[in-house]
């Protein structure tokens, strides 16, 4: 084994990376994960050198080969081997000393189990009936598995219990729960402007349905290819200004689908990726078996170290977000384009939390750095412009579902062509495509949603900083509350909802990590002033109730991700800036005089009603 | 290198699996995948030896080490490493002997790329403005490299042309091309039994639509779950007679985020997986990293084979599916289930072609293979009861979208639980929940639709072989009719659309094996006697127009894939009786006078009324 060990330290990229420390650690601890039941423990190297194509299959030979040496022995499933070869023996004439000879000419052969195998060539596999019977002793307990992992999440408290959660198209922000009579206010949904229940998306949708069924009735290649792509994709394309665009079941399966087709398809491909990235980007990564380089959160300085480092005639793509989902943050997509010229790179991103949010046409924040060029619809060398693939969802602020790619023709067209994610599965629906074209469209024309919401999300920002509940400092519409612990943040969101009819998610591990649990609030332009009010009201009486720190407190410890640290304020000047939410000289006079908190809300009211009409006026 | 190639052999599960021919061959052939532009070819031997983690770092080194050798010199990649070095030189004060010597030490701290890192150390990379600029042509032209991939696929003809349908659920199986005029009878559509265009699916969704809006505005965990989720579930529990069911955006995602949950969670899991097996588990059993094992389509002796040869205590699954899309066989469920129990493996079942089309409830083949007991509500001890986790579609059958499993409530719970591909993406609308709810439930009370696109099935089987026209003999409802070659596949599905105005897609590579084009026909309850004599017509003319080989001309040289091969008639026995399609008694008493066709289609006028009767009494 030590043999073993030396040959391979200085070939193997894990041990040779791995300090002798670390290596000493995961040796002498047990892993979790490897309790089979009745197979004992291993230790967490031993787990992981089991995974190892090479390690693996050398420790397997080495075990069989000494079968009582005392590191063998300790592989759980290497003992029960031995077990089940000593029991075997009743069945077969193989004399035990001839089972390390005969295992060495199999894996010569390469059957993936060699000890197993041996039994099987005994066995007669082909004739069951005269195999010696297996001891159900020995079989996998798949249901004491699913308990075990289910336990664990019981105990770090990441279980997940779901809200019965009905929203009310014609009550919005309202929902019911399980029963129809309990009714409660929705803060946490992603249906951020309330497209979900927009005439216009809604009329759409109906006409679709009767004219043209529930279902698209198979995939695109068979059948499910129909104008309501065609209009969709069109749409898409244009609100990007990219030349072509896709449309898939969801934008988990759009960044699955395309980062693992880029990252397998192009010949020595490095995924540079930041640390925060959704887990559709890091699954898409993971299944695209190329090289991950992960950067610090939107630290273009190691995202260039690690672009210095790979050949430049690689191809490289960077993935990363406009806005992050859960803490706010906005990409430096801007320094990101640059670096991607500089190094020959593509870059891919994510607007999913942006779209319909950002921009004069809401085609994100992208969109929204060259307001003035967008909205004069001159996309030509804006950073928009810039970005090869970005990718967007059709189920957040467009209300309906589905999620989609856009970029150049080419690139596009190679996806369809390529991606397993795309090709075999259904198309959505003609009538979920049609509302979604609606619902682009009409934000693509309206900006009051918007920006009533980017209004509604500083009223409640100041509000909560003025009762000293900890708003984790952002520039975006996401208002994420800490808590710090993940059995509090679940008894606040209950409380909330039992005795507030209050609904917030509580957000724990592993959306976000140990900790850092929070409530992540989402206004819309339908949380009017009562709503608001009432939030703030009820946060301060569950912070209070619960003992939760408050910002003042979180300072006193010289501040946690952002909360109560010195010099957040300029990097949480909100992306939508007085001027552009046509505010600014009103908000200028009031400050001067004092009670900006007042005149942000006589803005509102005029805003609300300006709304009103244009919803009526659509519908 | 040689001497590394040696003592990689006898480590390498590569290397020594693979015959010298075969490495011979590779080691002389170029690689299409590896012409990057400016960097030269590479044997297909040198791509896969770069993508190894071992033998990629190491020749990597070897070949800084030695920058002349001829081998060393071949890729492509190290070549321009030294171009770059060289001209790099007049930046540095570096001299080329230290290089190697760097590299070395480079490598010990495995920086992923050392030469690049080498340069990038030079260049102070976070200060941007002093580093050397890179020249443009060492970048990877990525355009180039989609339009190579799109060349490739316009070469081998499995480039593919998506043909605009709309489907008109009031004039159902009919549809419009781009233009509303131009009308097309659907032939291939997934829709199996007009369940997109039925009047209580649609009554529901609109309801739902005004109720509860356009989309669900989150994931599951964040309010995205509600009383449709909490029904559909239920309801697909119920159908399955299991514990519990989950459901995803679409099957393709149940599918790959299941295996790949399990396969990766479960220690040592090995995944044993039809050839045949769609796309979708391919993908989920490639991402779960577990040991993957093929056994031939539908061979049992195989599969057994296969488990014995794995340690009993090993996690195995099995996966396959009940009714092959392609072909339309249908997989030994039962004796699968068998192999499971004396093996200790779990079954993972995929019904998605079968689900509303089979069994007494619509529950898929499972079902159906105890279709007395199951209509007597009684399913302890079937064979669907014996079944680990069924997954099944909302989009086929149930003519909606979306997708699913079902089985024991930990389970259940365990994937709902780990799962990313369900976590991390917005539930399905609710109206699309209701509506697929409605589907199930109808189709669960309602037999009348199943049993008349069985007949209609029989129907169009009999007069295509009636007319020397070469049908892949099934026991299923899918009809695949051979033409062997990808561009007269293609041909031939254009030549129906343009000149019949009938609407099958030609089915190539990648979805069936070059030389088994086909086109893939699938009746419904709405293809009466006038469509069904029209697409016989249809398929005789073109078939003669493109000289398509017919039945006799296959038997002629000894059949393929089941067309014309002798005693294939038993295994194409419909699995649907003519005792279950309640025909059994006049089916044989006109038999036995001759005319049975004449006879099958008045039964098929009588089910037409039937029908009619109990559509407008749902409606």
């Amino acid at each position: 084994m030590e043999a073993l060990l030396r040959q391979s330290s200085s070939m193997c990229p894990f041990l040779s990376k791995t300090s002798p420390a670390t290596l000493r650690s995961l040796s002498t601890t047990a892993s979790n994960h490897a309790v089979s039941p009745g197979a004992g423990s291993m230790s967490s190297l031993q787990v992981l050198g089991r995974r190892c194509p090479i390690m693996g299959k050398a420790l397997a030979v080495q075990s069989a080969r000494s079968g009582n040496s005392a590191l063998a022995g300790a592989f759980g499933g290497m003992r029960a081997y031995h077990t089940r070869v000593n029991r075997a023996k009743l069945h077969t004439s193989t004399s035990k000393e001839a089972q390390a000879v005969d295992i060495e000419k199999i894996r010569a052969k390469q059957v993936p189990f060699p000890h197993a195998a041996k039994q099987a060539i005994n066995a007669k596999p082909t004739t069951p009936v005269g195999a010696p019977p297996i001891p159900s002793a020995a079989k996998f307990d798949y249901e004491g598995f699913y308990e075990s992992e289910l336990d664990k999440k019981h105990k770090d408290k990441s279980y997940r219990y779901f809200n019965n959660i009905n929203r009310l198209a014609k009550e919005f922000p309202r929902a019911h729960m399980a029963s129809k009579d309990e009714k409660v206010t929705v803060w946490c949904s992603n249906d951020y402007l309330g497209m979900g229940r927009n005439p216009q998306v809604l009329k759409s949708m109906h006409e679709t349905l009767d004219n043209y069924g529930a279902g698209a009735g198979g995939t695109r290649n068979i059948s499910g290819h129909n104008q309501h792509a065609v209009g969709l994709e069109g749409t898409i394309a244009k609100l990007h200004a990219k030349e072509a665009a896709l449309v898939f079941s969801s934008c988990y399966v759009a960044n699955d689908a395309t980062l693992a087709t880029l990252g397998s398809k192009l010949p020595n491909c490095v995924i540079l990726s930041d640390s925060l990235n959704h887990a559709s980007m890091i699954q898409g990564i993971r299944h695209s078996g190329a090289k991950k380089m992960v950067f610090k959160h939107n630290d273009v300085a190691d995202l260039e170290a690690k672009l210095a480092s790979i050949p430049p005639e690689y191809p490289k793509i960077i993935a990363f977000e406009s806005v992050y989902s859960m803490c706010g943050s906005i990409g430096p997509i801007e320094e990101i384009c640059d670096l991607a010229e500089k190094y020959g790179a593509i870059t891919f991103l994510d607007e999913v939390h942006a779209v319909g949010m950002y921009g004069p046409h809401g085609a994100g924040v992208a969109e929204h750095l060259d307001y003035d060029a967008h909205k004069a619809g001159k996309p030509q060398g804006t950073i928009m412009d810039r970005i090869d693939i970005i990718t967007g969802t059709l189920g957040k602020a467009y209300g309906c579902v589905g999620g989609y790619i856009a970029g150049s023709a080419k690139m596009v067209d190679a996806i369809r062509s390529l991606a397993p994610g795309f090709i075999f599965t259904t198309s959505l629906p003609p009538a979920t495509m049609a509302g979604a074209k609606t619902a682009i469209e009409y934000q693509a024309n309206y900006q009051g949603d918007r920006r009533l919401q980017q209004l509604h999300t500083r009223a409640v920002k100041d509000s909560l900083n003025a009762k000293n509940i900890p708003v984790i400092p952002n520039p975006s519409h996401i208002i994420p509350v800490l808590v710090g612990n993940a059995e509090v943040a679940k008894q606040a969101s209950d409380l909330l909802l039992e005795n507030w009819g209050i609904y917030v998610q509580a957000i724990n591990y592993p959306t976000v990590p140990v900790g850092q649990e929070r409530l992540r609030v989402t206004p819309t332009p339908g949380h009017t002033r009562e709503y608001r009010e009432h939030l703030v009201e009820a946060f301060d009486s569950v912070w209070n109730q619960l003992g939760i720190k408050r910002t003042s407190e979180w300072a006193a410890e010289g501040g946690f991700i952002g909360v109560g640290e010195p010099g957040k304020e300029a990097e949480a000047a909100p992306l939508w800036t007085d001027k552009q939410l046509e505010v600014d000289e009103v908000l200028k006079e009031m400050k001067a005089g004092g009670g900006a908190v007042g005149v942000l809300e006589s803005i509102l009211e005029k805003e609300h009603q300006a709304t009103a009409k244009a919803v009526s006026a659509a519908a």
